[in-house]
């Protein structure tokens, strides 16, 4: 089973209709579920520390023996063909959830980065954390289709 | 003056949405031009080389003293810093148009490749070639906010 979760829904409204679409193929090929947790609002620009950790509550609550994958800067760079490997390795190990979590505007805390068993990164370039979103189902989607020799476009 | 050329519309139309709105925002701020080249069609998925000579063909008509970027996953992977602090140097350094070209959907020719000053690779992850045209946007656009010092959503 994979799980995705991530702060707030998606704003941008073609970024969220991608998403769905990438959503709706994974759970064709697979247990998966993707939670927009509960978003920190109304905070302000400033308060980047207390945004983080109130959406750090809100994402711990849903985390159990999940086998947690975090994105960040500081994380483990692959290619898709590692990716697809590392994650058909992961899938096939683990009977705990393997949860990928992606931070909101302000970023992830430090207590979620701390619970994570593994960090990702998707590229040495900063993309919007909306983007990341994208970026990520695509990419899942990408390495399922490979485990199962799907064409997939390229 | 920054250009971008690759071969063939966008079809996926949610994605066609997004680069456009990045080239309004990018033409606000540096003369910028976007061509989508002529593509190779009805050569079938076999016929990629093919492909790929065709539409090189059609990509070198638009070249003359430009100085040539290819995304290729073989090229220079960058972080957003970087890659800002590398745009503005070629920008202020170079009279010549800075061209980033894209592959289509059978990649570049090795001829375009070859008339390439420099490879830059946007992700050690491999995206569909739609998806990089977005990427590539999205980042110019956040180095040339950087460079005027602007927020920039995270």
């Amino acid at each position: 089973m994979i799980r995705v979760l991530w702060p707030g829904k998606t704003k941008n409204w073609e970024l969220r209709r991608l998403i769905e679409t990438y959503r709706q193929r994974i759970e064709k090929m697979i247990t998966f579920e993707l939670v927009e947790t509960r978003e920190a609002r109304g905070l302000g620009d400033e308060a980047t520390e207390m945004t983080k950790i109130k959406e750090a509550g809100y994402l711990k609550k849903l985390l159990k023996d999940d086998y947690v994958v975090c994105l960040s800067d500081r994380g483990k760079e692959m290619s898709s063909i590692e990716f697809a490997h590392w994650l058909q390795r992961k899938l096939a190990t683990n009977s705990r959830p393997l949860t990928f979590i992606i931070g909101g505007y302000a970023g992830l805390a430090d207590e979620i980065m701390a619970r994570a068993n593994e960090l990702l990164s998707l590229s040495r370039m900063t993309f919007s954390h909306e983007l990341c979103r994208l970026l990520l189902l695509e990419q899942i989607y990408r390495s399922l289709t490979q485990m199962k020799g799907w064409p997939y476009a390229k």
